[in-house]
């Protein structure tokens, strides 16, 4: 038996523990052999490989990024894309696929399976969470705590100088990121992609804030939009070298403040440090656990399938499950939270 | 509506989030007022009371420890000690007590609401994770991520000499800080005193792990203990000042380990760093949640009943419930996480 | 004897590391009062005291920002500055001023020295590392461990999507942090204001990086700028609300280096989460010395004077040289470094 | 040209900055070709070598320990020892050596080059700094940090349940890393082997801390002995195995604190946690300033010669200053720190 792993999408702490104890359960437990394809669905479409085995995955369970490389590439946008897999894996004799990654990866292997009889199992990836069928995704807690960390460092900044400070986290259609960082930093404001949000509401909070002699912390997730359409977010404009202007919903929105409170605002962006980097204790034993018991699927035949976590448990769910629909943050807990906003 | 608020036993990091989301909600939301007790029980028992109010929890959320300090002391050991509660409660005008704790403080809790009518409402803490009845207790991610940071620290150092590094870590009754700390830093060998273990197979896991050319580290729970009673554990004689000798499982296992296959061996005992300082961000989410259902529950006059995550919910379960038994490591886990042994 | 104390200019962790020092040894070892100063010179101007004694420092040594506030107001700017300064100082019977500040800060306190007579000891503090006189100044290693941080976690997202990966860090007039952030972190291309940077060299390092299939990481300080003047770093056009567009360095030179060599480049910005927080042990251990011995210097009636590090000793050297010259990188050391570009 | 290079003694976070930094300015500026010895002086006793080319530095700079092994091996311990090197050595083609290492590896380095006329180049290294000639040494900066985050959580749980905690950090012979971690921690005692400490001094320290409601923090280096000789530091009864029971200053002083004060004290053991893991950023900038050094000093054929930290230069100096004499804490800085005891 030989089997073929492969990482796509963005990149997130954790994959490095999938890998190694896909690996380690494999040959030690059921003696299997590995194949690693590079960058993602890139790699059993131009059949690029990498040595997989026990050497190959030692000292990686600590370390972030994926030794296998990553891409966005989808296969089903390439000409022959379906045919030039199976072309490749029927060459390498690689007989099931553990796919690792997120909406668009499992999607691609869901139609691979169900469609093409491709045999796949799927290992949920994404740092934002936001993966239906899974309570949670690694990479997710050590986002977050990275995150809380930049929050508490802000904090003594802002009292210094009784400023605003702004702090734009991850989460393009989730605010999972901003929910959680933002309570454990004891924020004062959470702006979250799924709750339009009114700028003078904003302003409201951040003055009755200072009111109480304490600097406000607003964060804000990279996708959270203005309600009232009053905050132009994306500037459309080129500048000197024909390039679109990209300017973040944080770096407006402590603009806006600035003008509505007349109070001095600050921006930070965290950016790529989010998801780079050493996996959270957390972040390793979810990578680990996933990564044992999808490979329990392919002994088991049960292909078409995701590893999740169901409370302390790794269930398996249909692949199509994780991908039906996105993940958000529910009403009621927004509003649960709401209680230290101002 | 006055409520009281009460942190008994160890220390743990979240405590101090608790108590903040406890006032805050039900200041702002119920406007109900609030007593500080100090110690534990011991406040209640003898009538010693802090302020607690808005101000009072300003700051507090990471910071580990309790601002309402802790103990031990137990009232149903004391004379008189229910009557004295019931008395200096009604004269402090208290009409509920949060009682955050773990196993003894709860089981205190139960026995007042069940028995003599004192509406109490349980907020379940253990470093250990050994509650029933809830996933996870806040203050056990952060133990296990400051024994995971120490374990990666140890990996160097056991590699530069070739040495057997053995990490003695908290859990007196159950290995869940072993497990977890063990699995997320690549630890060769896991003992929880859940599974009494053979000194011979770990010297054979040890020898196997160098004949690889590696060098190994042995995570081991206070509390686990040798299958074959070869191993003398508590060495039972006086010092110099009359004191007994104390020495733990670690050192005692590294010592026969060198006795045993000739490799130097060297103990590391983190004691109770793994208890102190900030919460992890994941914990002050937990914890912060757990005092927002907890003064939920003050307000639906729920008493008897402790708040307890399942999955990503936090749910009521009766208090009785938490303490009725201690929750182990399942076999099936650790026989999981034991391919990673040797 | 009664002391003031005052924190001037932008906010360094430490700052509270000196005021809990200063207050300590004079208390306890001369028996001095002491009054703080609120926001810098602004106390001082308006009269606006805290109170500063034994209890009003305990537990401040791990905390970044300052608990008497900052500000960068500068009396000699003020209608009657000087004059409301001794009036005040005089009113509420202040003999000596403990001033902790920057250029700004200790420029201010050398000719109110000079030329009023007004008794000041100044304590050098930049983040930047770049006031003469001193070896090192404390919050600088605090804010190069953050930003090492930060750029260990980029290389794994850098080399997982083979990216160019752009980290901003301080340093408007000198590259101290962008150089030892940069060599810690093991950064590629290190870019600082001292030495006018060439971008056609920057894509040459870039390429050659990817040549040897690695990922490059580009740290540039935020006043680093172009030599050949093609970098276009301030855009002067108005954004939807009348504010000048501002973008970074970072940003420009990560759109120039896709645009010149054809890949992918991202920008992180580290901004303020450099400069808030907890201080580093060493930056404890430098402030704290600081304090110590400028305490001395006010028994000692040593007015004008300043404390720094040379070696490993504190010493004193007169406020005025450490306002005269800026220290910035030599270029000796900036070629020395250089050995680790491309 | 080719150079050898070993790395002896225990192990330090910072050595492989320095074996990176040597190889790459040698083969990059000076065409060197280079051998690694492993183990120590092992490596060229018994011709045991690694390849050591630039792509086995590649990565290394954040990782702890040492590629090239380490051990305590005394050459001049061993028959032949010394021709056994000197044809090792020319049978390998090696024309100089870089050694990195404490008092006994510079000390045999020394006796080479000037007994042996072995051309030596010296590289500091102890984690205690407690090497003559240099500022600072490696490795320290990292030891401190770990230790002053571990005090900064016991504090927290000192406090919740007002006991005393002791610390016993590394310093053997020297009190450099308990007096800057005690510094930067905010301990109320620091004991050092350089200040014989008084038992009843300390517990009056302790009980005065009490007194002002503070539960105190001390923090004592391993080789710290009692000056008036009633605390029996080393039991030498042997065990059930046979081994010599060993204890620890900590856990002896804690149990006569608990003893003579009445108060509950417990003790944490820093241990191996302190030397091992990843560099701090000053680590890895002095480790690899010395590297680019002590490469410069082969090139220039400066043999006999250690490179040093003075300031923020780094100098050369005759190896046998290095290990001339220990370099101690001075009395007039213990007592300077002594304002924060009690």
């Amino acid at each position: 038996m030989r089997v073929g792993v492969l990482t796509g999408g963005g990149d997130c702490p954790g994959l490095n523990a999938v890998i190694r104890a896909v690996v380690r359960k494999g040959v030690q437990e059921y003696g299997y052999e590995f194949t690693g394809f590079r960058d993602g669905w890139r790699g059993p479409l131009d059949g690029v490989t990498v040595p997989l085995d026990i050497p190959a995955v030692r000292g990686i369970l600590p370390r972030g990024g994926t030794v296998l490389g990553s891409s966005r590439t989808n296969p089903l946008n390439e000409r022959d894309g379906i045919r030039r897999i199976t072309d490749n894996l029927a060459a390498l004799g690689v007989d099931a696929l553990v796919t690792i990654g997120g909406e668009d990866t499992l999607g691609v292997a869901t139609r691979l399976t169900e469609e093409y009889g491709v045999p796949c199992v799927g290992v949920p990836k994404t740092i934002d969470n936001d993966l239906s069928a899974t309570d949670y995704t690694f990479g997710f807690d050590t986002a977050v705590g990275i995150a809380t960390e930049a929050i508490d460092r802000l904090h003594t900044t802002a009292e210094s100088h009784m400023r605003v400070l702004v702090v734009e986290v991850m989460g393009r259609h989730s605010g999972w990121i901003a929910l959680h960082s933002g309570l454990a930093g004891g924020a004062n404001v959470i702006l979250i992609p799924e709750h339009p949000f009114d700028v003078d509401q904003v302003c409201a909070w951040v003055t009755s804030r200072f009111r109480a002699s304490y600097a406000p912390i607003v964060v804000v997730a990279e996708g959270a939009v203005p309600r009232d359409g009053d905050l132009v977010l994306k500037d459309r404009s080129l500048d000197a070298f024909g390039h679109v202007r990209l300017s973040g919903v944080g770096e407006r929105l402590a603009l806006e403040i600035e003008k509505r409170t007349g109070k001095e605002a600050r921006t930070t962006v965290l950016g790529h440090v989010q998801r780079g980097g050493t996996p959270s204790a957390y972040d390793r034993w979810l990578a680990t656990r996933f990564g044992l018991h999808a490979i329990d699927c392919v002994r088991d035949g049960d292909f078409g399938t995701m590893v999740a976590l169901q409370g302390t448990n790794i269930v398996r769910v249909p692949m199509a499950d994780a991908t039906a629909r996105l993940k958000t943050v529910p009403p009621e807990l927004y509003e649960e939270v709401g209680v230290f906003f101002g």
